[in-house]
């Protein structure tokens, strides 16, 4: 039986979808510090202490009274009697009178009494005396208590991805641990009988299995957990089976091959059978990526991405990539773009919007040239490791022209190498 | 004992850490593909096998000889008689004769004696005969043997950087397994009496340590396994024993603190005591980062970076992140840059190469701005959380004035959120 229904759109596909199902993130966990890299952070941190929590001299030197110091310079030095010495990492246990001094290193809590400190440089020593020769002013080369982070200062945004910078600062504030999402769990499996898992001996008819590799991958790249459930062939009870699994073992579920338009593909029956509302979108108008099939089992989301390995990834990047990140917590990011002029014209499938992969290549004064990948057939594997990233044209779009000036969504960032 | 020689440039610093250090992968390991995500292929990577492995149909159809439709067309089909069927994933067990064509589907190896297939879409089947409304020539929705990937072609190279797409392609050839540089293992710890581990409760004087935690995430970002292994007094004896065990730990050392002009500096000479060549660039003439210092202790390095946490990370990306990155096998990334407009006049720190942290900000008519974090004191680790980036100064540049276009070197890439 053929379907002659009208594909929906790319837009139309993502708000059915976006109608459907919300991803919201799945939990909090609290993990340690050292283990939150490239995590979410589920609360927003306020500071629990002052940084720094006390007066910290910022040099080596002497800790004074700056107006005992006023009028010192080169040929004019002021003397003044040490009382003492203050460690790095204790309490001070002087305090300043009149016409003192304390020695002081730096990040060391200023005594009671001091309110400066005079470098180590504009200063002779001599037995219990010390020459100061340039004055201070009141708080010189100190950090006064609070002047980085003020207590009760919300300092980290919930939905703020935790790298170098932003653990610092949590570990500034002594939190050995953190409160952040969990990470979505998704289930990835291909379908297909001429589908052979790598490492297995091939056969002849048989191709190995690529997807779920390149989208464990990707999933990695989105901020998730991919989960190996393994290669299926196209039979409606073998499927329910291992989709059963799948949705049991994950927050969503990917699988890929046996939702073209050929007459084994059960794909979208198998998941009508497994439970409401079952398949909510079926088919989009774009090339590659045609047979993209969403589906809701219970409020687990199920993505049926196309078998053919650059049209797979494509659809993972249009459409699973932002859910799995809001799932996780994480803004959608944008993608990476640059410009670039067309190295030859570029038509669109007719009605459907279209990607075309392209090479970057350096043209005539240095200017960036988009090349599209020759594809050879729609099968290679190879167009997308050559790719360095894609065109996009709409759907009425007549054509991009020769030397056109390009959008180029790039799959990483181009001075990665 | 306060020492006045010249500091060594950037320049000359980097240049002598690489005539007496050459950083190399660390060796080899096999892992399973669905390990491999961002690691480095340790070797060039042939192709064992064609891709397709056969001739393959890319369309549901009909294999046909292509010569037997010629001349067919909307008006004037041509028939053949159905002398069978070719699954997916099998030997085809038919041999088309002249006349005859055999249903096929997207993805099934062509049957001995077909040499093209039509499109479904263009054909209508009454029992054992179909119709053929559409010529196609020689090939024609055919993917060939090899069309794809040709056995013995080198089709990653050593050195590559393993993300979805590459992963896809190995995946491809049937490989299960792969081989990767091993990971770098960094030993990280910090030194100062007044450091205390987060999660502890804090005391007078004291602040928490913050380098242990955001160079563990630093090194993470870099390709590298840091290995934590804590906070230690500047006392020597304390600090030979902590710095044995992590250089036993690791291939590298990474310390911070401890390395100022300070009366209790004791890391230089710690470091001397531990072994040959001992202690080899002693200060750099940078602002931020002056104090940092390289030793060799045999063949592993060891990195003493200051203890303020903006210098810290700061001489990390400079010094360190290149080290960590070819250890691992990787490509020295260059940073992300992007050009802005300087909001103040900047002025560098006499002689001294120096990077100012900037917040980029959108002005009149959507320009990029580069404004610098306001530092406050040296010792803030909001400094680094808020900016951006940074802005680079020479050592003999008398300013960047106000309006002047200026390279930012970015933290992460301005997409990203």
């Amino acid at each position: 039986m053929k379907m002659f229904r009208k594909l929906l759109t790319l837009d139309e596909a993502k708000q059915v979808i976006q109608r459907r199902f919300k991803p919201r993130p799945l939990g909090v966990e609290e993990i340690s510090l050292l283990d939150a890299y490239n995590r979410v952070l589920a609360e927003d941190v306020k500071a629990t202490l002052n940084i720094p929590p006390f007066h910290r001299s910022i040099v080596d030197g002497y800790a004074v009274k700056a107006e005992d110091t006023f009028g010192a310079e080169e040929n004019k030095p002021v003397k003044l009697e040490i009382c003492g010495k203050v460690n790095i990492g204790e309490l001070p246990k002087i305090t300043l009178t009149k016409g003192t001094a304390a020695e002081i290193v730096t990040g060391a809590p200023m005594p009671e009494g001091a309110d400066a400190v005079v470098m180590v440089e504009h200063t002779i020593r001599k037995d219990d005396e010390v020459y100061i020769y340039k004055d201070v002013v009141k708080d010189e080369n100190v950090m006064k208590v609070g002047a980085d982070i003020k207590r009760n200062e919300t300092i980290l945004k919930e939905g703020r991805l935790l790298r170098s910078r932003e653990i610092g600062v949590l570990a500034a504030l002594g939190l050995a641990k953190v409160k952040v999402y969990k990470i979505p769990r998704v289930a990835i499996l291909s379908t297909g009988p001429e589908i052979l898992k790598p490492g297995e001996e091939l056969s002849p008819g048989k191709i190995y299995d690529i997807n779920s590799y390149s989208l464990s991958a990707a999933v990695l790249e989105s901020g998730g957990k991919p989960v190996y459930i393994g290669v299926f062939p196209d039979e409606v009870a073998k499927l329910q089976k291992a989709l059963t699994h799948a949705l049991s073992s994950a927050d969503m579920v990917l699988t890929s091959g046996g939702v073209s338009v050929g007459p084994k593909d059960v794909m979208p029956q198998t998941l009508n059978s497994l439970g409401k509302p079952g398949v909510i979108v079926c088919g989009i108008a774009i090339k590659p990526g045609k047979p993209t099939t969403f589906a809701l089992i219970g409020e687990k989301p199920v993505f049926s991405l196309p078998g053919q390995p650059t049209s797979a990834l494509l659809t993972f990047y249009l459409l699973v990539r932002p859910i799995i990140q809001r799932l996780a917590g994480r803004k959608a990011e944008k993608s990476l773009r640059t410009t670039a002029f067309a190295a030859t014209r570029m038509f669109p499938a007719r009605g459907r919007r279209t990607f075309i992969m392209v090479q970057l290549n350096r043209g005539k004064s240095n200017r960036l040239i988009a090349e599209p990948v020759p594809t050879g057939l729609s099968g290679a594997i190879t167009t997308l490791a050559k790719a360095d990233g894609f065109v996009e044209l709409s759907e009425n779009q007549q054509f991009i022209d020769i030397n056109e000036k390009v959008t180029v969504h790039l799959f990483k960032s181009l001075e990665e190498d």
